[in-house]
């Protein structure tokens, strides 16, 4: 994985967030995650900081964080077909700041209510998946 | 209540946002609303779009929330004391794009779960509450 975005004091990715996604690639705001529930397409997006909540971030990273969302968006809506997309920054649970980027559609399991906590256990990525998405998303393996 | 800051054709206010909050007013990127139950101190923000989701507004009318989002955040944290804020665009059960920005505490009803469908009939606000918001947010009363 390239970590040519990462700066010196990037804080190590939390264990739950290791342990419930995979980890496709460095994004330039910060680390791009997959939920490994492969029920919908559930994206996060790890920023390079301390800070825990979304709007103690500085302006630059911010608009980092929200052009590197905003592409997920594209894709989520364009490639994959998602008719909406959920964004939220909870945090709560995992202390390391973490903004969800979700496709939804009417036939997902959860809809209308949130995905969290609420998605029950789904299919899996393949290998051949995950690479798919990695090439789309334009990530190259190390 | 100023409308100085909306455009022609700005959308109604959904009938479900007008059930479940109090309009506190305008703001430059939107109409501020603050969610009834008085547990926690739970704003909207609706932005003056006919977007759904949040990621599809122009970059002008984003940065407009996210500075006006920033605002509460700070509220939130500074003068109300609320350690941490939960933000995020679902709207998927009222189709009219509003972004939350909830004040969360440990000792709240629903940590660290998200609140949306988790939170209790809890107190109202009573109007000089409103009032004293009102003036903290720089909203003029019409």
């Amino acid at each position: 994985m390239s970590t040519k975005h990462r700066g010196a004091g990037v804080p190590a990715l939390h264990p739950q967030l290791q342990a419930d996604c995979h980890v496709l690639g460095d994004w330039p705001s910060g680390r791009l995650l997959l939920h490994r529930n492969a029920t919908l397409h559930w994206f996060l997006l790890v920023p390079y900081t301390q800070h825990l909540d979304l709007l103690d971030l500085d302006t630059p990273l911010r608009e980092r964080l929200f052009s590197d969302a905003t592409r997920l968006h594209h894709y989520l809506k364009d490639t994959l077909a998602y008719p909406r997309v959920n964004v939220g920054a909870l945090g709560l649970v995992v202390p390391q700041l973490h903004l969800h980027v979700i496709g939804r559609r009417e036939d997902d399991p959860c809809w209308p209510a949130p995905v969290w906590g609420r998605l029950a256990d789904g299919p899996v990525y393949g290998q051949d998946a995950l690479e798919v998405l990695k090439v789309d998303l334009g990530i190259e393996d190390s």
